[in-house]
Protein backbone atom coordinates (compact mmCIF):
# COMPACT_ATOMS: atom_id res chain seq x y z
CA UNK A 1 0.00 0.00 0.00
CA UNK A 2 0.74 3.81 -0.06
CA UNK A 3 3.57 4.72 2.25
CA UNK A 4 2.20 7.95 2.19
CA UNK A 5 4.71 11.05 1.05
CA UNK A 6 4.37 14.23 3.02
CA UNK A 7 5.66 17.57 2.21
CA UNK A 8 3.98 17.49 -1.84
CA UNK A 9 4.07 20.89 -3.41
CA UNK A 10 0.82 23.07 -3.44
CA UNK A 11 0.06 23.15 -6.97
CA UNK A 12 0.88 19.17 -6.90
CA UNK A 13 -2.36 19.00 -4.36
CA UNK A 14 -4.37 21.33 -6.31
CA UNK A 15 -3.76 18.75 -9.64
CA UNK A 16 -4.33 15.72 -7.85
CA UNK A 17 -7.30 16.89 -6.67
CA UNK A 18 -8.61 17.91 -10.27
CA UNK A 19 -7.08 14.55 -11.66
CA UNK A 20 -9.35 12.71 -9.16
CA UNK A 21 -12.22 14.77 -10.27
CA UNK A 22 -11.68 13.65 -13.74
CA UNK A 23 -10.85 9.87 -13.12
CA UNK A 24 -14.40 9.85 -11.28
CA UNK A 25 -16.00 11.20 -14.28
CA UNK A 26 -14.41 8.34 -16.40
CA UNK A 27 -14.74 5.66 -14.33
CA UNK A 28 -18.49 6.59 -14.09
CA UNK A 29 -18.45 6.70 -17.97
CA UNK A 30 -17.11 3.10 -17.71
CA UNK A 31 -13.28 4.05 -18.53
CA UNK A 32 -11.04 1.59 -16.71
CA UNK A 33 -7.80 2.77 -17.81
CA UNK A 34 -6.34 6.24 -18.70
CA UNK A 35 -3.02 7.10 -20.55
CA UNK A 36 -1.41 10.01 -18.96
CA UNK A 37 -1.20 12.08 -22.15
CA UNK A 38 -5.01 11.97 -22.36
CA UNK A 39 -5.59 12.80 -18.42
CA UNK A 40 -2.53 16.22 -19.55
CA UNK A 41 -4.90 16.79 -22.77
CA UNK A 42 -8.09 17.38 -20.92
CA UNK A 43 -6.55 19.21 -17.91
CA UNK A 44 -4.07 21.47 -20.29
CA UNK A 45 -0.81 20.23 -19.63
CA UNK A 46 1.90 17.74 -20.34
CA UNK A 47 1.74 14.68 -19.83
CA UNK A 48 5.34 14.80 -18.27
CA UNK A 49 3.45 17.22 -15.69
CA UNK A 50 0.71 14.34 -15.14
CA UNK A 51 3.68 11.70 -14.32
CA UNK A 52 5.52 14.03 -12.23
CA UNK A 53 2.94 14.68 -10.37
CA UNK A 54 1.92 10.99 -9.71
CA UNK A 55 5.63 10.20 -9.50
CA UNK A 56 5.98 12.47 -5.96
CA UNK A 57 2.87 10.41 -5.05
CA UNK A 58 4.60 7.16 -5.46
CA UNK A 59 2.31 6.25 -7.67
CA UNK A 60 3.82 4.27 -10.99
CA UNK A 61 1.51 1.61 -11.85
CA UNK A 62 1.87 2.50 -15.33
CA UNK A 63 0.11 -0.32 -17.65
CA UNK A 64 0.57 -0.69 -21.37
CA UNK A 65 -3.40 0.20 -21.30
CA UNK A 66 -2.38 3.44 -18.91
CA UNK A 67 -3.36 3.96 -15.34
CA UNK A 68 -5.97 1.65 -13.71
CA UNK A 69 -8.82 4.30 -12.88
CA UNK A 70 -10.29 2.91 -9.76
CA UNK A 71 -6.67 1.98 -8.79
CA UNK A 72 -5.38 5.31 -9.05
CA UNK A 73 -8.55 7.27 -7.27
CA UNK A 74 -8.10 4.94 -4.25
CA UNK A 75 -4.48 5.92 -4.55
CA UNK A 76 -5.01 9.76 -4.34
CA UNK A 77 -7.45 9.62 -2.31
CA UNK A 78 -4.97 8.03 0.68
CA UNK A 79 -3.30 11.16 -0.40
CA UNK A 80 -5.88 13.90 0.30
CA UNK A 81 -8.34 11.99 2.12
CA UNK A 82 -9.01 12.27 5.77
CA UNK A 83 -9.47 9.34 7.54
CA UNK A 84 -12.59 10.11 8.77
CA UNK A 85 -15.02 12.49 7.69
CA UNK A 86 -14.98 16.37 7.59
CA UNK A 87 -17.30 18.65 8.63
CA UNK A 88 -17.26 22.21 6.74
CA UNK A 89 -19.78 25.07 7.58
CA UNK A 90 -20.62 28.03 5.69
CA UNK A 91 -20.86 31.84 7.42
CA UNK A 92 -22.55 33.67 5.03
CA UNK A 93 -25.74 32.21 3.37
CA UNK A 94 -26.21 34.43 0.50
CA UNK A 95 -25.42 33.78 -3.22
CA UNK A 96 -22.01 32.94 -2.63
CA UNK A 97 -22.46 30.60 0.29
CA UNK A 98 -25.70 28.94 -1.80
CA UNK A 99 -23.71 28.37 -4.74
CA UNK A 100 -21.03 26.77 -2.94
CA UNK A 101 -23.02 23.98 -0.60
CA UNK A 102 -25.40 23.00 -3.59
CA UNK A 103 -22.13 22.50 -5.79
CA UNK A 104 -20.00 20.83 -3.31
CA UNK A 105 -22.38 19.08 -1.74
CA UNK A 106 -24.10 16.80 -4.98
CA UNK A 107 -20.37 15.59 -5.58
CA UNK A 108 -19.87 12.27 -2.81
CA UNK A 109 -16.82 13.58 -1.55
CA UNK A 110 -15.59 12.95 2.24
CA UNK A 111 -15.79 16.52 3.11
CA UNK A 112 -19.11 17.79 3.49
CA UNK A 113 -20.91 21.26 4.10
CA UNK A 114 -23.20 19.66 6.97
CA UNK A 115 -24.10 23.42 8.20
CA UNK A 116 -24.10 27.13 7.72
CA UNK A 117 -24.58 30.33 9.83
CA UNK A 118 -26.04 33.86 9.25
CA UNK A 119 -27.86 36.35 10.98
CA UNK A 120 -30.93 36.75 8.77
CA UNK A 121 -33.69 36.08 10.86
CA UNK A 122 -35.27 34.59 7.19
CA UNK A 123 -32.66 31.96 6.65
CA UNK A 124 -31.49 31.27 10.58
CA UNK A 125 -33.47 27.86 11.82
CA UNK A 126 -34.77 27.06 7.92
CA UNK A 127 -32.87 23.92 6.10
CA UNK A 128 -31.33 25.52 2.81
CA UNK A 129 -30.16 22.97 -0.13
CA UNK A 130 -30.14 19.78 2.96
CA UNK A 131 -28.01 22.21 5.44
CA UNK A 132 -29.01 23.66 8.72
CA UNK A 133 -28.89 27.18 8.79
CA UNK A 134 -28.25 28.47 12.74
CA UNK A 135 -27.49 31.91 14.09
CA UNK A 136 -24.01 33.23 14.30
CA UNK A 137 -24.06 33.51 17.98
CA UNK A 138 -24.20 29.85 18.38
CA UNK A 139 -21.22 29.38 16.38
CA UNK A 140 -19.58 27.81 19.05
CA UNK A 141 -21.28 25.83 20.72
CA UNK A 142 -22.69 24.03 17.16
CA UNK A 143 -18.84 23.72 16.41
CA UNK A 144 -18.37 21.06 18.75
CA UNK A 145 -21.89 20.03 18.87
CA UNK A 146 -21.31 19.16 15.28
CA UNK A 147 -18.08 18.09 15.08
CA UNK A 148 -17.02 20.55 12.52
CA UNK A 149 -13.56 21.36 11.70
CA UNK A 150 -13.07 23.75 8.76
CA UNK A 151 -15.04 26.81 7.59
CA UNK A 152 -15.86 28.54 4.03
CA UNK A 153 -16.21 32.44 4.50
CA UNK A 154 -18.88 33.71 2.17
CA UNK A 155 -20.19 36.85 4.41
CA UNK A 156 -19.91 40.17 3.65
CA UNK A 157 -16.41 41.37 2.85
CA UNK A 158 -17.16 43.84 6.22
CA UNK A 159 -18.06 41.09 8.04
CA UNK A 160 -15.63 38.81 7.60
CA UNK A 161 -12.55 40.63 10.28
CA UNK A 162 -15.27 39.97 12.97
CA UNK A 163 -15.35 36.16 12.08
CA UNK A 164 -11.85 35.62 12.99
CA UNK A 165 -11.88 35.46 16.93
CA UNK A 166 -14.88 33.02 16.72
CA UNK A 167 -13.22 30.82 14.44
CA UNK A 168 -9.92 30.75 16.49
CA UNK A 169 -11.68 30.38 19.67
CA UNK A 170 -14.39 27.34 18.02
CA UNK A 171 -10.82 25.35 17.29
CA UNK A 172 -11.47 25.72 13.65
CA UNK A 173 -8.51 24.25 12.08
CA UNK A 174 -8.86 25.68 8.19
CA UNK A 175 -10.59 28.29 6.77
CA UNK A 176 -11.38 28.93 3.44
CA UNK A 177 -11.78 32.67 2.81
CA UNK A 178 -13.66 34.35 -0.22
CA UNK A 179 -14.01 37.66 0.86
CA UNK A 180 -11.88 40.23 -0.39
CA UNK A 181 -10.51 41.04 3.15
CA UNK A 182 -7.62 38.98 3.37
CA UNK A 183 -7.41 36.87 7.26
CA UNK A 184 -4.91 36.13 9.18
CA UNK A 185 -5.00 33.06 11.66
CA UNK A 186 -2.39 32.17 14.59
CA UNK A 187 0.10 29.51 13.36
CA UNK A 188 -2.02 25.70 13.84
CA UNK A 189 -4.82 27.05 11.36
CA UNK A 190 -4.69 26.78 8.02
CA UNK A 191 -6.25 29.39 5.34
CA UNK A 192 -6.63 30.50 1.77
CA UNK A 193 -7.49 33.30 1.16
CA UNK A 194 -9.32 33.84 -2.55
CA UNK A 195 -10.24 36.48 -4.20
CA UNK A 196 -12.85 35.64 -7.19
CA UNK A 197 -11.58 39.43 -8.37
CA UNK A 198 -7.93 38.34 -8.75
CA UNK A 199 -9.02 35.43 -11.32
CA UNK A 200 -10.87 37.57 -13.38
CA UNK A 201 -7.71 40.39 -13.27
CA UNK A 202 -5.79 37.68 -14.38
CA UNK A 203 -7.29 36.47 -17.13
CA UNK A 204 -8.18 40.07 -18.43
CA UNK A 205 -4.39 40.75 -18.18
CA UNK A 206 -3.19 37.80 -20.16
CA UNK A 207 -5.54 38.73 -22.63
CA UNK A 208 -3.99 42.38 -22.71
CA UNK A 209 -0.28 40.45 -22.74
CA UNK A 210 -1.60 37.92 -25.96
CA UNK A 211 -3.23 41.21 -27.78
CA UNK A 212 -0.03 43.12 -27.38
CA UNK A 213 2.28 40.10 -28.49
CA UNK A 214 -0.18 39.23 -31.77
CA UNK B 1 6.81 56.60 -16.23
CA UNK B 2 6.07 53.10 -15.85
CA UNK B 3 7.75 51.04 -19.26
CA UNK B 4 5.91 47.98 -18.66
CA UNK B 5 7.52 45.06 -18.59
CA UNK B 6 6.37 41.68 -19.93
CA UNK B 7 6.32 38.08 -18.69
CA UNK B 8 5.09 38.82 -15.17
CA UNK B 9 4.91 35.57 -13.40
CA UNK B 10 1.49 34.63 -12.75
CA UNK B 11 1.89 34.32 -8.95
CA UNK B 12 2.81 37.69 -9.46
CA UNK B 13 0.14 39.35 -11.41
CA UNK B 14 -2.52 37.51 -8.67
CA UNK B 15 -0.78 38.97 -5.91
CA UNK B 16 -0.31 42.67 -7.19
CA UNK B 17 -4.56 42.52 -7.74
CA UNK B 18 -4.13 41.66 -4.08
CA UNK B 19 -2.07 44.43 -2.99
CA UNK B 20 -4.35 47.11 -5.41
CA UNK B 21 -7.19 46.00 -3.41
CA UNK B 22 -5.69 46.78 0.02
CA UNK B 23 -4.23 49.64 -1.35
CA UNK B 24 -7.38 51.02 -2.46
CA UNK B 25 -9.47 49.86 1.10
CA UNK B 26 -6.15 52.19 2.60
CA UNK B 27 -6.78 55.02 0.41
CA UNK B 28 -10.48 55.08 1.26
CA UNK B 29 -9.24 54.90 5.35
CA UNK B 30 -7.28 58.21 4.47
CA UNK B 31 -4.04 56.08 4.95
CA UNK B 32 -1.30 57.83 1.96
CA UNK B 33 1.45 55.87 2.88
CA UNK B 34 2.23 52.16 3.46
CA UNK B 35 5.78 50.54 4.58
CA UNK B 36 6.32 46.86 2.46
CA UNK B 37 6.17 45.09 5.94
CA UNK B 38 2.56 46.33 6.51
CA UNK B 39 1.58 45.30 3.02
CA UNK B 40 3.46 42.14 3.78
CA UNK B 41 1.58 41.45 7.28
CA UNK B 42 -1.97 41.78 5.32
CA UNK B 43 -1.63 39.47 2.96
CA UNK B 44 0.46 36.80 5.00
CA UNK B 45 3.54 36.51 3.22
CA UNK B 46 7.47 38.50 3.97
CA UNK B 47 8.19 41.54 2.97
CA UNK B 48 10.46 40.74 0.70
CA UNK B 49 8.21 39.36 -1.49
CA UNK B 50 6.63 42.55 -1.67
CA UNK B 51 9.37 44.04 -2.45
CA UNK B 52 10.50 41.39 -5.23
CA UNK B 53 7.14 41.60 -6.43
CA UNK B 54 7.69 45.62 -7.06
CA UNK B 55 10.93 45.22 -8.64
CA UNK B 56 9.42 43.14 -10.88
CA UNK B 57 7.33 45.97 -12.13
CA UNK B 58 10.07 48.24 -11.85
CA UNK B 59 8.12 50.14 -8.98
CA UNK B 60 11.06 51.57 -6.57
CA UNK B 61 10.01 54.75 -5.37
CA UNK B 62 9.93 52.98 -1.83
CA UNK B 63 10.26 56.30 0.48
CA UNK B 64 11.02 57.01 4.63
CA UNK B 65 7.11 56.87 4.65
CA UNK B 66 6.81 53.53 2.91
CA UNK B 67 5.12 53.07 -0.13
CA UNK B 68 2.36 56.37 -1.78
CA UNK B 69 -0.51 54.36 -1.39
CA UNK B 70 -2.05 56.45 -4.41
CA UNK B 71 1.20 56.20 -6.65
CA UNK B 72 1.44 52.46 -6.60
CA UNK B 73 -2.38 52.08 -7.15
CA UNK B 74 -1.99 54.07 -10.37
CA UNK B 75 1.20 52.33 -11.33
CA UNK B 76 -0.38 48.70 -10.55
CA UNK B 77 -2.92 49.63 -12.91
CA UNK B 78 -0.97 50.35 -15.60
CA UNK B 79 0.09 47.02 -15.78
CA UNK B 80 -2.98 44.93 -15.13
CA UNK B 81 -5.78 47.36 -17.03
CA UNK B 82 -6.29 47.02 -20.40
CA UNK B 83 -6.15 50.94 -21.79
CA UNK B 84 -10.15 50.55 -22.66
CA UNK B 85 -13.16 49.36 -20.24
CA UNK B 86 -13.46 45.33 -20.37
CA UNK B 87 -17.43 43.67 -20.76
CA UNK B 88 -17.80 40.79 -19.69
CA UNK B 89 -20.43 38.16 -19.95
CA UNK B 90 -21.82 35.50 -17.15
CA UNK B 91 -22.82 32.24 -18.73
CA UNK B 92 -25.48 30.79 -16.27
CA UNK B 93 -27.07 32.99 -13.89
CA UNK B 94 -27.31 30.92 -10.71
CA UNK B 95 -26.64 31.60 -7.34
CA UNK B 96 -22.93 31.53 -8.85
CA UNK B 97 -23.25 33.64 -11.46
CA UNK B 98 -25.60 35.87 -9.71
CA UNK B 99 -22.89 36.14 -6.67
CA UNK B 100 -20.12 36.87 -8.58
CA UNK B 101 -22.05 39.54 -10.56
CA UNK B 102 -23.29 41.14 -7.46
CA UNK B 103 -19.62 40.95 -5.82
CA UNK B 104 -17.33 42.07 -8.77
CA UNK B 105 -19.33 45.29 -10.11
CA UNK B 106 -19.28 46.55 -6.72
CA UNK B 107 -16.31 47.23 -6.71
CA UNK B 108 -15.83 49.84 -9.19
CA UNK B 109 -13.35 47.83 -11.61
CA UNK B 110 -12.44 48.88 -15.19
CA UNK B 111 -13.72 44.91 -15.89
CA UNK B 112 -17.24 44.92 -15.72
CA UNK B 113 -19.55 42.21 -15.95
CA UNK B 114 -22.21 43.80 -18.50
CA UNK B 115 -24.44 41.26 -19.76
CA UNK B 116 -25.88 37.75 -18.70
CA UNK B 117 -26.51 34.63 -20.82
CA UNK B 118 -29.10 31.47 -19.56
CA UNK B 119 -31.91 29.52 -21.04
CA UNK B 120 -34.07 30.16 -18.33
CA UNK B 121 -37.62 32.04 -19.21
CA UNK B 122 -37.82 33.01 -15.83
CA UNK B 123 -34.72 34.87 -16.19
CA UNK B 124 -34.05 35.82 -20.19
CA UNK B 125 -34.99 39.28 -20.35
CA UNK B 126 -34.98 40.23 -16.83
CA UNK B 127 -32.67 42.66 -15.15
CA UNK B 128 -30.47 41.00 -12.41
CA UNK B 129 -28.15 42.96 -10.23
CA UNK B 130 -28.27 45.77 -13.03
CA UNK B 131 -27.51 43.25 -15.74
CA UNK B 132 -29.55 42.31 -18.58
CA UNK B 133 -30.22 38.91 -19.02
CA UNK B 134 -30.26 37.23 -22.82
CA UNK B 135 -31.18 34.12 -24.17
CA UNK B 136 -27.88 31.67 -24.89
CA UNK B 137 -29.27 31.63 -28.33
CA UNK B 138 -28.49 35.25 -29.30
CA UNK B 139 -25.25 35.15 -27.30
CA UNK B 140 -23.15 35.25 -30.94
CA UNK B 141 -24.67 38.29 -32.05
CA UNK B 142 -24.79 39.95 -28.33
CA UNK B 143 -21.14 39.65 -27.99
CA UNK B 144 -20.54 41.82 -31.15
CA UNK B 145 -23.39 44.29 -30.29
CA UNK B 146 -21.80 45.14 -26.73
CA UNK B 147 -18.52 44.52 -27.17
CA UNK B 148 -17.63 41.62 -25.09
CA UNK B 149 -14.44 40.27 -24.29
CA UNK B 150 -14.39 37.92 -21.64
CA UNK B 151 -16.78 35.26 -20.40
CA UNK B 152 -17.68 33.24 -17.02
CA UNK B 153 -18.50 30.25 -17.17
CA UNK B 154 -20.91 29.51 -13.97
CA UNK B 155 -23.47 27.21 -15.70
CA UNK B 156 -24.17 23.68 -14.44
CA UNK B 157 -21.13 21.73 -15.30
CA UNK B 158 -23.26 18.96 -17.39
CA UNK B 159 -23.96 22.51 -19.77
CA UNK B 160 -20.18 23.67 -19.92
CA UNK B 161 -18.73 21.90 -22.95
CA UNK B 162 -21.74 23.10 -24.97
CA UNK B 163 -20.35 26.69 -24.61
CA UNK B 164 -17.25 26.34 -25.53
CA UNK B 165 -17.96 26.49 -29.40
CA UNK B 166 -20.20 29.16 -29.27
CA UNK B 167 -17.15 30.59 -27.24
CA UNK B 168 -14.60 30.19 -29.86
CA UNK B 169 -17.49 31.33 -32.57
CA UNK B 170 -17.74 34.68 -30.64
CA UNK B 171 -14.62 35.42 -30.62
CA UNK B 172 -13.94 36.06 -27.04
CA UNK B 173 -10.51 36.81 -25.99
CA UNK B 174 -10.53 35.24 -22.50
CA UNK B 175 -12.80 32.32 -20.19
CA UNK B 176 -12.81 31.72 -16.97
CA UNK B 177 -14.37 28.55 -15.98
CA UNK B 178 -15.93 27.84 -12.61
CA UNK B 179 -17.30 24.59 -13.26
CA UNK B 180 -16.05 20.96 -12.39
CA UNK B 181 -15.42 19.95 -16.41
CA UNK B 182 -12.37 21.56 -17.61
CA UNK B 183 -12.14 23.75 -20.67
CA UNK B 184 -9.99 23.60 -23.67
CA UNK B 185 -9.33 26.41 -26.06
CA UNK B 186 -6.89 27.04 -29.04
CA UNK B 187 -4.39 29.39 -28.86
CA UNK B 188 -5.07 32.67 -28.37
CA UNK B 189 -7.87 32.07 -26.06
CA UNK B 190 -7.23 32.66 -22.43
CA UNK B 191 -8.62 30.28 -20.21
CA UNK B 192 -8.20 29.75 -16.24
CA UNK B 193 -10.36 26.59 -15.24
CA UNK B 194 -11.05 26.84 -11.60
CA UNK B 195 -13.28 23.96 -9.48
CA UNK B 196 -13.98 25.34 -5.66
CA UNK B 197 -13.46 21.63 -4.45
CA UNK B 198 -9.85 22.22 -5.46
CA UNK B 199 -9.23 24.79 -2.64
CA UNK B 200 -11.36 22.82 -0.17
CA UNK B 201 -9.65 19.78 -0.63
CA UNK B 202 -6.02 21.58 -0.17
CA UNK B 203 -7.27 23.48 2.50
CA UNK B 204 -8.49 19.76 3.84
CA UNK B 205 -4.89 18.25 2.92
CA UNK B 206 -2.71 20.76 4.82
CA UNK B 207 -4.97 20.61 8.55
CA UNK B 208 -4.33 16.54 7.85
CA UNK B 209 -0.54 17.37 7.27
CA UNK B 210 -0.05 20.07 9.94
CA UNK B 211 -2.34 17.37 12.60
CA UNK B 212 -0.47 14.55 11.80
CA UNK B 213 2.69 16.43 12.23
CA UNK B 214 1.53 17.81 15.55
Amino acid sequence: MANIPTGIPEKTIERLSEYRRTLLKCSKQGITHIFSHVLAGIHGITAVQVRRDLMLIGFSSDTKKGYDVQVLIDYIGQILDSPTNVNIAVLGMGHLGQAITKYFNSKGLKLKITAAFDIDPQKVGQEIDGVPCYHMDHFEEKVEELDLSMVVVSSPTKVAPTLVLPIINAGIKGVLNFTSTPLNFPQGIVVENFDITTLLEKVAYFVKESDSNA
